[in-house]
């Protein structure tokens, strides 16, 4: 009875660090969506809040990794219990870099707003990607909070895309820049902002792979995308 | 006695994986050099080598970390030793990055071989930021293997010197780029090489931030660089 007590609690240990982890998520990806929304309206104020945010993000993650050594201490884990909370470990820093990328943007798009010849830019590809990386993100906390495997195959499938959108990007920006060197400040501010862009893609897939290693056991990092579906998927 | 026996093999378990973290930083700081070499004397064939060793590298995170996992299944340390082992697990992850991104220089260091333009550009600062991020590194690993909080202290001070060597150089960078737009290509590859060392500069500098939380207790990240030294030094 005592033992079942015991593990009871080390449950409610664990699903509580889990969803402190899915609200400093929220958190990350709603810093995300702003970033872009003030982009794409250039309004300063929604940047300046992205901006204020950062620090609330920056605490959740020491405490959140705090309670996660705690409970190392404390409970002894062994099997999936002590991977479940080594991935947290690892996803909140992923999350904290995704908030630190949303930051830059805002930041960026303020420089951006000063720039007569940023105007003259087509960034449709920035907007795309930047949707893609906030769906990816999204996606990647819903298929932790629900240790999918399939699903996040399927998110590190998925950001191949976002590298994609960000290489043609890239390509345009040269043509631009050439084309009229006055625009050769606001093209690096917004190569900043593509790059930003590209790496959260990148933190979503890390943190995909950590719920592989979670459910299956296995380190899927650097694997071949063909190895990683074969372990999501058995 | 037996706990005594027991107690010195985790000894033995904690200075091997330790040294193994030192191998692979040491195979790391030997790629960033040779990738500055490559840029230095545009030798391909450096940089080809430079590539080819991204595989071992990744191996070796997944290898340590998996031991890191097994040592705190089967020691269920406490305390310092547990801090150790947290610490080692995230250390590697930097390490690995800073590896991709001796990687990604070596890659651009052969697309500017390419490009006629690179050569009309002066890529002092460059130059210069490469060589401090392979002391900063390289003094990161020192302070871990002595895990001399001291040192790490004035890493993290250090980076701040890194950074601003990168964004003077980026200013110098638009000036060109609106001199010669021909210049644009190369420039943009000579920009993800600086953007590349100003990041190795940031390992280095979690890296020893890392340090402090294994000797002192304490988590660092985030912290002003005053509250960082009073902990550090204290």
């Amino acid at each position: 009875m005592s033992d079942k007590h015991l593990s009871s609690q080390f449950d409610a240990d664990l699903n509580l660090i889990s969803s402190k982890v899915l609200e400093m998520g929220g958190l990350v990806e709603a810093q995300i969506t702003r970033a872009m929304e003030a982009l794409n309206t250039l309004d300063a104020a929604i940047a300046d809040q992205v901006i204020s945010e950062e620090d609330t993000v920056n605490q959740m993650e020491v405490a959140i990794d705090e309670e996660c050594s705690n409970i190392i201490a404390r409970r002894q884990p062994a099997a999936r219990d002590l991977r479940l909370l080594l991935a947290i470990s690892k996803t909140i820093t992923n999350l904290e870099r995704a908030g630190d990328e949303a930051e830059k943007i805002a930041k960026r798009v303020k420089r951006v707003m000063e720039d007569g010849a940023a105007r003259t830019l087509n960034i449709a590809e920035i907007k795309i990607s930047g949707d893609m990386a906030v769906s990816i993100l999204r996606r990647a906390l819903d298929a932790f909070a629900r240790l999918d495997t399939a699903a996040a195959a399927q998110i590190v499938r998925d950001d191949k895309a976002i590298d994609e959108e960000f290489r043609a990007f890239v390509r345009k920006l040269v043509t631009y820049m050439m084309e009229d060197p006055r625009t050769i400040s606001a093209g690096l501010e917004f190569l900043t902002i593509a790059k930003a862009i590209e790496r959260i893609g990148d933190h979503a897939k890390n943190i995909a792979e950590f719920i592989i290693y979670i459910v299956k056991g296995t380190d899927v990092r650097h694997k071949s995308r063909d190895a990683l579906e074969r372990e999501a998927l058995s």
